[in-house]
């Protein structure tokens, strides 16, 4: 399995280009709109041919590429079964498995940012969108959500996960890049040696502006991004 | 292939265990003497044969469990062609190939830290013992050191691979884990924005106290720990 990393410097998201190399099937993590040529030159360049676009929720700080890339490749796009999107061509549960090749992808609901947050389990690597960051985590005061569900997604899901698990995150604000579970229980500010009740209160006073795009990213990507 | 990483607290090195999963050939890289048992019964409780023991390089702050290991399972130990240490089974050079299972080991020789260090790059993961860590490097004012190699194999070797390719480092002293070629690139104090003369003066400059267990711990390693 080869995994690229690709980033969108404007909004710090990480997007995943994934291969099974035996079979040159592929899948793509939370793409960006704005770099939707460049994956499909790095798909052709490697004569991949793309399965599945995988949205881990949708976004209110970018558009996706995942219209687009349907159009334009005929794969199929992917985000969690409370998605409001009506628009993608399959919706995910806790616990449904999609594969590519020989690999698996394991979907794991994990509510909390949005109500439709899934991560993707792939391997050792688990995809964790806005859910988990290296040392932090993705906020919980728009767009439905809820700092007692992220909570419970964090703690009681992919901190559950195999401690040599890669943290592959969503966004890095400050160019790190992955991380385990085991370093995100030992480290992470946001859930090391705090209560549910102490996290709740933390998030919900937070305090921050907006996403810049909020209201032009979350219904255009309601739309796929078309 | 799975990848365990296993710590010893008291010098705060990485060991870790790699099995391939459809042979269950595995190797151990940077044992930790005091934790030969424990490695052991992680190797029996899955049911592995351990085919080599990959130690980067002859180190000053623990004492290797190469020799009892070898003993213990006939696996072969490894150290690069520039040891002392002749009881090692086996010395490798820069650009060899040793395989267990259907995975490939390459041997990158690293020196600066010690002259016979090595790291070791087996799939898209580079165990980079004492050359790389995150965020920093290993020493090079004992053993034979040189900041000038180290900063030409880390420039000159490490940074050339992949920039995805995983780090592995050989010891961390705050909990963190994992990073990558590109992360290293982009946030190492100790390379980013640097030349080599300035690092050569920083390296020398340091002024450490010698790791505690140093005149115990190198002519022990020489012996292969035993």
């Amino acid at each position: 399995m080869l995994v690229k990393q690709l980033k969108d410097n404007e909004s710090s998201t990480y997007t995943y280009l994934i291969e099974d190399e035996p079979t040159k099937e592929a899948v793509i993590i939370d793409p960006v709109k704005e770099h939707v040529e460049e994956y499909i030159q790095f798909l052709d360049s490697l004569n991949l041919k793309l399965k599945y676009i995988l949205d881990t929720h949708v976004h209110a700080d970018h558009i996706t590429g995942s219209g687009i890339l349907r159009e334009k490749t005929g794969a199929e796009s992917v985000l969690g079964e409370q998605t409001k999107a009506a628009c993608v061509s399959r919706k995910v549960k806790d616990g449904e498995v999609l594969s590519f090749g020989s690999i698996d992808i394991k979907v794991i609901s994990t509510p909390g940012h949005t109500p439709c947050h899934v991560a993707y389990l792939i391997e050792d690597r688990v995809f964790t969108g806005d859910a988990l960051f290296i040392n932090g985590c993705g906020r919980t005061d728009f767009q439905g959500g809820s700092a007692e569900q992220l909570w419970n997604s964090v703690t009681g899901k992919l901190f559950q996960l195999d401690p040599d698990t890669l943290v592959c995150p969503g966004h890095d604000y400050k160019m790190k890049r992955v991380s385990t579970i085991q370093q995100e229980k030992d480290l992470n500010p946001r859930f090391k040696n705090q209560t549910k009740e102490g996290f709740i209160e933390l998030m919900n006073n937070l305090n921050l502006p907006d996403p810049k795009k909020i209201h032009e990213a979350v219904p255009a990507n309601e739309a796929c991004g078309v």
